[in-house]
């Protein structure tokens, strides 16, 4: 029966009824992410790409993995096939909840972890649930350009209060707290895109101002586990402020083809809410893949596991700070990150790094620019770059031929 | 280092920060599903649940995924764990294509397709591309209840059109599309929850009745490969419509843990729009899995996989209807399906069956109500089965229990 061909009939496709006359206002007013249409122009093997956001492939521990599917296979049948709760698995709840506990001292339980289809899905669902047309959110300046997508489609105020070497500008907090805002989204550790990290008494000083306000505190935590230099510092929110949201991620840490990502909050009634959208969304998580991976975390060490990435990146990231330091012109600054994936240079004001991306794809390097990281459109003097999926000798080389373009837009 | 306890800093929660403040009106206006309110009520192992919407097992050919999954790290490797593409990987888009073009005559290109999380995450992601506050909905009365959630988050004017035996009410139908809609949401195969399906000149009225609107016409199929009586039609819009969208989905054809759907349309402005938001909502599909059910396609004979399918749920419908012809007060009236997972009664005007769910539920039998099925909140005297999650016997003694609570409340 499914073999036959049963014929359609066809109409011409009518040029009188154009789609753009049904688009929403919000997808109207949300750009598709600059980075993908970069790695395409990237994705040439002649270039030197410093403009993913690719983990290095030593991070999929893959055979490990192909040996937990064939236990979740043996010891989970069906269940690991069939549909599933909303909020997720509770033993990967539970998991997730004892390992923030032991690094945090914290008292999360299973009740205050809801698995989601990557740590994306989060900005997604946090915006459905929190912003109408018109809305505050308060965004690090520059930040995370996915989730300026994902709040975009709701059409929110965006007030951007500047990030520092060690945190926030608390003037400009202040101002767009009294402003009015529902969220605020903040990553406080190996921030993307600029690699900084909050300080202790920068922590401190944002848990204060953000003390008293009814606001919901998103701290944003995909890298947190890829420290390679210095000491953890706690959560400015967490189990700290009333509405306190961690997002975390087994992206960086197991593998991102999984899209497997979490977040963890105290506030069970934003949890709740929160947990309706996601049943609109995609009513719950792959289940087979969650039953792996917290197959994989029981089976195997993960901090062994981790050891291995955060060498790896260390040496990267040295690689690639060492060859700055060396090649680029003295005008130009640069951040050194602690952990994570990406850092973050600076040009003379001026140079604006979108006319410069083609003068580097032409020496056959790639980064991306300032510009997509930013709420309000304009140019920008900045680029990041990317340190996690390119030999040092590459890194290098490529970052040698990043200075020459730089040196002859000077 | 990530071993370390941390000491986080604790303040009270505070009661004078309510979070009902910060929830967006779309949130609000969102009821949780009901559904799922109700498997829990029904989970106790002594009730024969019709409530669930579950495949039976049997569709879940665990060991050949299980050799598939082998052969995707093998032949793979990294690639099936890195992040990749939005749209979903080439040769799976390409296989869904030409099975289209095969079982229809379609011209469906690899291009034509995005894979998605589940096919709810279409629900979604249409629902953002589309939908503006106040936008109008056409919808099947009554509807899948997870779409009228999807859609809610968007605060449309929904437009219910009567379901007939044989497809929509046409007057109805105009009506609505004289108001104004940007879309119409139609299941034209074994409908959920009704279980009716669209015929050959129902779908041409339908078909007449929106040529020349400018809509765009959404056919969910996740049920099309499962007809086990009758010969399979063409769709109303498909390639036949300028703005026609298919649903479709491996949840009951393969495993639904998987969360695998995807869609297929022509008008590539639509596809960009919801590319985009696809990629604020979890950038891709998990790519694994996508690799596996590709592998698993290209090495086993579906056909042959659904011919079981097929045949067991042929024999669970008809265990069904034969119990109710047999049980059931000649006032109910119920549907006979001739695919699917579900049928739909109808008791007499005035009996609730809200009212009567837990009166069901103490003869531990459970169904869903028909309220949340309808866009227009009210009391129903309809209600939906499912009969593809129990044995044969089981569904006769089930449908007796209930056809005495029925009796009991005429």
């Amino acid at each position: 029966m499914s073999n036959e061909t049963i014929a359609t009939e066809t109409t011409e496709a009518v040029g009188e009824l154009p789609i753009d006359e049904l688009l929403s206002d919000g997808i109207t007013n949300t750009p598709p992410s600059f980075v993908r249409a970069i790695l395409a122009a990237a994705s040439d093997p002649a270039v030197t790409s410093f403009a993913g956001g690719l983990p290095n492939p030593i991070s999929f521990p893959q055979e490990a993995l192909l040996e937990s599917m064939q236990r979740v296979v043996a010891e989970r049948g069906a269940d690991a096939f069939q549909y599933s709760a909303t909020a997720g698995i509770e033993g990967l709840r539970d998991w997730i909840a004892r390992r923030y506990n032991k690094r945090f001292g914290t008292d999360y339980t299973a009740d205050d972890v809801l698995i989601t289809t990557g740590s994306q899905q989060i900005l997604d669902l946090l915006g459905k649930v929190l912003l109408d047309k018109g809305d505050g959110v308060i965004v690090e300046k520059p930040t995370y350009l996915a989730a300026i997508q994902a709040f975009a489609l709701n059409q929110p105020t965006f007030h951007e209060v500047e990030l520092t070497e060690d945190g926030l500008n608390i003037d400009e907090l202040n101002a767009a707290l009294d402003a009015g805002a529902k969220m605020i989204y903040l990553i406080p550790n190996f921030q993307n895109p600029t690699g900084l990290t909050y300080s202790a008494e920068g922590r401190r000083q944002v848990r204060e101002a953000l003390t008293g306000r009814n606001i919901v505190v998103v701290e944003d935590d995909p890298y947190g586990e890829l420290r390679f230099e210095g000491e953890s510092l706690p959560y400015i929110g967490g189990t700290a402020l009333p509405h306190g949201v961690i997002m975390g991620s087994f992206s960086k840490t197991v593998t991102p083809g999984f899209r497997m990502g979490y977040i963890l909050t105290k506030d069970h009634a934003l949890l709740k809410a929160i947990n309706t959208a996601k049943e609109a969304a995609d009513l719950h998580t792959n289940v087979f893949a969650q039953y792996v991976i917290l197959d994989y975390l029981e089976h195997n060490d993960l901090d062994e596991h981790l050891v291995k990435i955060r060498n790896l990146y260390r040496d990267q990231a040295r690689a690639m700070t060492d060859a700055m330091a060396e090649c680029f012109p003295a005008e130009v600054s640069f951040t050194k990150p602690e952990g994570g994936m990406f850092l973050w240079a600076t040009l003379p004001e001026g140079i604006n790094t979108m006319d410069l991306f083609p003068k580097a794809l032409e020496r056959n390097v790639a980064f991306v620019p300032g510009e997509p990281f930013y709420a309000e459109p304009g140019a920008r003097s900045t680029m990041r770059l990317n340190f996690t999926n390119a030999d040092e000798e590459t890194i290098r080389d490529g970052i040698r031929r990043l200075a020459e373009a730089i040196a002859e837009a000077l």
